[in-house]
């Protein structure tokens, strides 16, 4: 009998709904395998709780977290705190306490419907994104000097170690091995000359212990027109931190929209716990009125099921989630639909107790 | 009577081939306009120059360009010489020197046939990117400390001075108020809190004294999104270095590829010249064929005459391109022709003799 212990951040906006229905479609998994059960602990934290205690989360909050296995995260962010504020606080300060380092992205077109793009299939629209999560661009180094004077100048320093670089571009030459599939590194070397030129070489350095590989380079600025052009180049792709948060919601604009884009920041020794979250903000204007799609909340669980081993039914879930995007009325407005964000997690749950 | 003196390097790959074709449209409206002459002297750098000569431009290149009007810059990059290397001592060096600040990077679809996005028609894609070109994530500040440890760490520093973020924001809010069009900030506020909610307040101050101009600010994911599901919400938009360079090739995208897209590397003040180039690389596995599509180099040379007041003629260019992409067999092979570099340009040529 396995039990996942689940720490529930349902956060702002639209969070709390997604982060049910995501719920919702697990305790329908429970209910019908016997050897596996979880357990969910739901913490407050988020925008009212910053308006209401002046803090994000608790000051104790990473200790509170550290016990779980994992962390499901429904949105941050509301008009009032400012977005960095809110984010750095809560987000940003998980993914790097807990060094996720790892953020898994999927892009995969699960109906042809669902791309803007002319004449491309699911086979065409099928990779996975690994992007560096805990440095980088991501840093928080920076300065502002001479505030408010005309000598003002702001500075922010991307911060690569050979360690950070190192682990994420090794994660996905495995990650491209164990599947055997091509892994395409997406960088700026000619013109960022010290982050993406190390980027580069440790690439390269990496790359010649896994011979059986076969690799691409782009630049980030080709490979946004190719994601578009020519998505099927891509199979596994490894980018830095802040490319990897461009590329992945352009992702989702190939792909459905943000309604559909899960993403997993992985811990993956499982030394502190990883974090589920759909990739979508908390789109305050729709909050509370039903419309909020939760299949990417949905599909950020069925990440969490494969992290912890449970492939079979984290498979199954794209297999509903599969069908039931056959039927758009049965969707959320944002997917044509007219369904509630409640009907579409009963009705998944529903076809989830008759598999 | 009217002449504009152009400095005119070539560069590698496709670069000669393509600059000779806009060179040939030039002559075109030369031979048309009694009041308007072009003189061009080439200059031999780039990657090849640099290979024979160890320098990608002679020690006094600057100095010898200041006197031009115009640079026309064709391609820079070849196998064998780092990217890095190539760029910083030529094209970047160039637009940093020449305080070429504003990078211009019309996005508009000619022809609905030429993007790959689903029901979109020119009235939906049809703006212009207003890029920063001197600083900011391209200050080229940074440093590899520890080289080849363990502890080794690559540093990169964006560097946005109040000068340099102002200019920029305030040449985009001029051009919104002069055309009479909505104005898009792109930044990323949420997650580089020093760079970039420094250029949010910027945008708000400068801001104040535009309230005739309406204003949107997105997050540069969520704008990647809308670029593919929205274009429609873009008419100018203003943006980093690094953020322009992203979302103009995803931009070229939805338009017809880089062998359409053209970008003008403005110093507003005509203090310096001012350089004109295709946005797209040297592709050396295309040169020398007949391969390469000119147009991108056309519309640059339609760019430079907007530039020095001859907006008749650069109209009057891209009335003609809107044409001749009405023929999709008399372009090059990338637009589903069969007609060769030179072909094109004769035709645009011939087309122009016409008007
Ligand atoms: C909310 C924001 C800080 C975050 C990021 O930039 O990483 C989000 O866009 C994401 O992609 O998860
Ligand atoms: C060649 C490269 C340095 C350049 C840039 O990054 O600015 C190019 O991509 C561009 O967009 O003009």
């Amino acid at each position: 009998m396995k039990n996942i212990n689940i720490a529930v951040i349902p956060g702002d906006g639209i969070g709390p709904e997604v982060i049910g229905e995501g719920i919702k479609v697990l305790k329908a998994i429970e209910a019908r395998d016997s050897n596996l059960s979880f357990s969910f602990t739901k913490f407050p934290w988020g925008c009212e709780y910053y308006l209401q205690e002046g803090k994000m989360m608790d000051a104790d909050g990473i200790d509170q977290l550290a016990g779980f296995d994992a962390i499901y995260l429904g949105a941050v962010g509301y008009p009032g705190v400012p977005d960095h504020i809110s984010l750095w606080n809560l987000l940003l300060r998980i993914r790097k306490s807990f060094d996720q380092y790892v953020n898994l992205r999927p892009i995969s077109l699960l109906h042809p419907e669902l791309t803007p793009l002319k004449g491309k299939s699911g086979d065409d629209i099928d990779f996975l994104v690994i992007r560096e999560n805990s440095e980088g661009e991501y840093a928080g180094a920076g300065d502002r000097l001479f505030q408010g004077k005309p000598e003002e100048v702001a500075l922010q320093t991307g911060v690569f170690s050979r360690k950070g670089t190192e682990r994420i571009i090794r994660y996905a030459y495995e990650e491209a091995r164990r599947s055997n599939r091509t892994l395409t590194s997406i960088s700026k070397g000619n013109a960022l000359q010290y982050s993406m030129v190390f980027w580069d070489e440790v690439f390269e350095e990496v790359g010649r212990e896994y011979p059986d590989v076969e690799t691409y380079s782009y630049l980030v600025d080709a490979a946004s027109l190719y994601f578009v052009t020519d998505p099927e180049r891509f199979e596994v792709v490894v980018t830095s931190n802040l490319f990897g948060d461009i590329l992945t919601d352009l992702g989702a604009a190939l792909t459905g929209g943000l309604g559909l884009a899960a993403g997993a920041n992985i811990n993956p020794e499982h030394k502190y716990p990883s974090m589920f979250e759909p990739i979508h903000g908390s789109a305050p204007d729709i909050a509370g009125k039903g419309l909020a799609n939760p299949l990417a909340s949905i599909w950020s669980a069925s990440q969490m099921l494969d992290f912890f081993g449970e492939e079979e039914w984290g498979k199954t879930v794209l297999e509903i989630m599969r069908e039931m995007l056959q039927e758009p009325q049965q969707l959320t407005p944002d997917l044509g639909g007219k369904a509630t964000t409640q009907d579409v997690g009963d009705r998944f749950a529903d076809m989830l107790g008759k598999r």
